[in-house]
């Protein structure tokens, strides 16, 4: 169960908030085979490594059009309509998030202004798997689709048999996303990153993997694509205090554990009886859980820390950097105000961590392992790139002419103040 | 000089448009030895190889304050004047980039928003060299201060006598950065990554530089700090008719191939006469200038294409990805709706590229290399993250509530649907 920390000294936070370090597998030998081989034998290249890493060889590589508008079948219509409101909300809060175009004149006669672009081809990488992350289509295709990437190419590894799971298929079809490739692992994101007869290459990847697929995604950046963000376990940080309901907040702390027994959940609060209280739910519900010996390991190496007040909460908060962060306390919004290190942030007692990851509209492509310091979580300008425009009238090149010639000639640069003092002779 | 094309076959596009080779250079041996080095020694690692490879060993690595207050005084009163004008424009471009925080109500009881939060700690590396690259302090300092970075860390390799030149100097001053360091290359990248007694750990690293600058970003980058977008030689593609200033053209293109031999210009045009009109005043303007040997070693492998119609055109720039995009021609909205892959867009006659390298208020750190594709420039929130919060009623968990648990149990994750049906019950 969660280790308990009461008032840890400050010196001992690092370590106490240290993710758990994963050994990083050294993969090079087989990222080169693989990126190598698919680079020279294209389609039969990622066919061979699909028959030899998921032991099945599809019969086709792309899924036909046939069986992807008929994947709603195998639906059960509550399911259908529990997508169709989440992909409502979704589309919602990543429409919301397009740029308009705003021309500053920073000075008279130049006018600056930013407008945004697709990104024209990405890959959506889906695991497959137990669990189909059907959820996933939705978080990455929806801003695609709403990106007007006019290229959107989804791998996802088939099964036993060949095939993608259903869920996973009528999600794409929903979003008219209908290159849908049977293939996973380093040869897909080889397959996305160099082009083959099928896939197309694509300019960035996004989606969650296991370690083969994060190195290989590495591997992709190396080579010139942009890939989402870095990959880690999930987490989930919950701030509460003496009102918070400490049945609600272990079963946000159990969603969180049953992702994998590296997924890391925390407990910060001012109030010392908390946890114990927390402690006491946490084995009531565990025990009810399928996944329940995957999430006793995640929580065998979890804690639950004990601080003064709320200053040091929101320091050591800020410091650890969650994916996921719920407030359940009074004063909430000190720590809205205050967080700055985060990926998605959730209020109050009536907002479960689960929301996020299906229903609300929030992207649940997140970043973990502390990435938050530097990284946002997938949005639309994800799926856009920001091209600056400027357009100066004479007048304005009279004006700022000047100062361009000074500051080229500084850098040594004669060219770039030539390109000016030919303008402001004419 | 520009070889033409006259309307060259679309199959030939990718050969015509590909960039030069640039052999990258096995640096890993050395990666891994500054890298180690400056994580076991600090400090004293980084002097060791400045002294190994700049030549000099600086009295002190952090440039002292006095140092900086007084740079002022080696500055003439015009480049000062220079200089606060481009940082003004660069201030008001960049302050309108803020994101303001709308709430979205996606379902009835559900708020979604996001808000954005500055990188705490960010490093700005600055080269070195003959010209001293003050302007882009302004392009990184800049935005940084106004994303709230409370942490801003300059490194620029010191001259022979241990001095940074006093330009970067005062502006770094002038944005009120006081932690400047003198030390350059991989062993600045390094410690910028790692943390040493006199430079702080950060979490993403913004600045252009040589290969090495650009390998130990790389490097940074698989441990896990982020960097602005990888680099590459700067490129600059003039869309121009029969209405364009020959001269005007030329300058723009001469401005760019002073750069470096591996500069890349292109020129497009619909109007077969024009490449020759732009080689004569390119032959007249090279020969005044104080780089033409660098000049004339861009324009060796540069282009000139003529295609028959503004499709043609826009679909080739489009697949080149310009970092630079300069539009002379008459039907200049046609390119300004059309273009999806360039870093920044130069409107007409009177707008010079380097308007853009230094004082009309948009961002010199651009995308090169065809990142254009997938990476914008450097803007506002380059130093950000956006954070979504999410604030949910007791009526709203009842609205979407059902969704999450049919979606949650299809994904075979009972505890995400425990975290709702707990809620659900109260």
């Amino acid at each position: 169960m969660m280790k308990l920390h009461i008032r840890p000294d400050r010196d001992t936070w690092p370590q106490l908030l240290a993710r758990p370090e994963r050994p990083a597998a050294d993969l090079d030998a087989l990222l080169h085979e693989v990126f190598g081989a698919v680079k020279a034998e294209g389609d039969a290249a990622v066919l061979r490594f699909t028959e030899q890493f998921d032991k099945v060889r599809p019969a086709q590589l792309r899924v036909d059009a046939d069986t992807l508008a008929q994947a709603g079948a195998h639906i059960p219509d509550a399911l259908k309509a529990a997508i169709a409101l989440a992909k409502q909300n979704i589309e919602r809060f990543h429409a919301a998030q397009r740029l308009v175009p705003t021309i500053i004149e920073t000075a008279p006669g130049v006018e600056c202004w930013r407008e945004e672009r697709p990104i024209e081809r990405v890959g959506i990488y889906i695991p497959g798997g137990t669990a189909p992350l059907f959820s996933t289509v939705l978080m990455l295709g929806i801003p695609a689709k709403l990106a007007g990437c006019n290229e959107i190419v989804l791998c996802s590894p088939p099964d036993r048999q060949g095939r993608i799971h259903p869920a996973i298929l009528y999600c794409a079809h929903l979003l008219g996303i209908d290159h849908v490739i049977a293939a996973g692992g380093v040869q897909a994101i080889a397959a996305l990153s160099i082009g083959t007869e099928t896939v197309p290459a694509v300019y960035k990847i996004f989606g969650p993997g296991n370690q083969f697929v994060t190195a290989a995604k590495q591997h992709a950046q190396r080579l010139g694509v942009a890939i989402d963000m870095p990959a880690g376990p999930s987490e989930l940080l919950v701030m509460a205090d003496g009102t918070a309901n400490a049945a609600f907040v272990a079963s946000d702390l159990l969603s969180q554990a049953e992702h994998g027994t590296d997924s890391q959940v925390l407990l910060v609060t001012t109030h010392a009886d908390l946890p114990a209280r927390v402690a006491h739910e946490l084995a009531l519900q565990l025990a009810q859980l399928p996944r329940k010996d995957i999430a006793a390991g995640a929580l065998a190496h979890s804690k639950a820390i004990v601080l003064d007040d709320d200053a040091a909460c929101l320091d050591l908060i800020n410091q650890y950097g969650p994916e996921h962060f719920i407030i359940c306390c009074a004063n909430e919004e000190f720590y809205c105000r205050g967080i700055v290190n985060a990926g998605s942030v959730f209020i109050g007692s009536w907002t479960p961590e689960s929301a996020g990851d299906y229903a609300s509209g929030t992207n649940h492509t997140l970043p973990t392992n502390g990435h938050a310091r530097a990284y946002s979580g997938v949005n639309l300008q994800s799926f856009c790139k920001s091209v600056t425009f400027q357009r100066i009238s004479q007048a304005g090149i009279r004006h700022i002419g000047p100062a361009i010639e000074a500051m080229a000639e500084a850098e040594g640069l004669q060219a770039h103040r030539n390109a000016v003092t030919l303008r402001m002779r004419d």
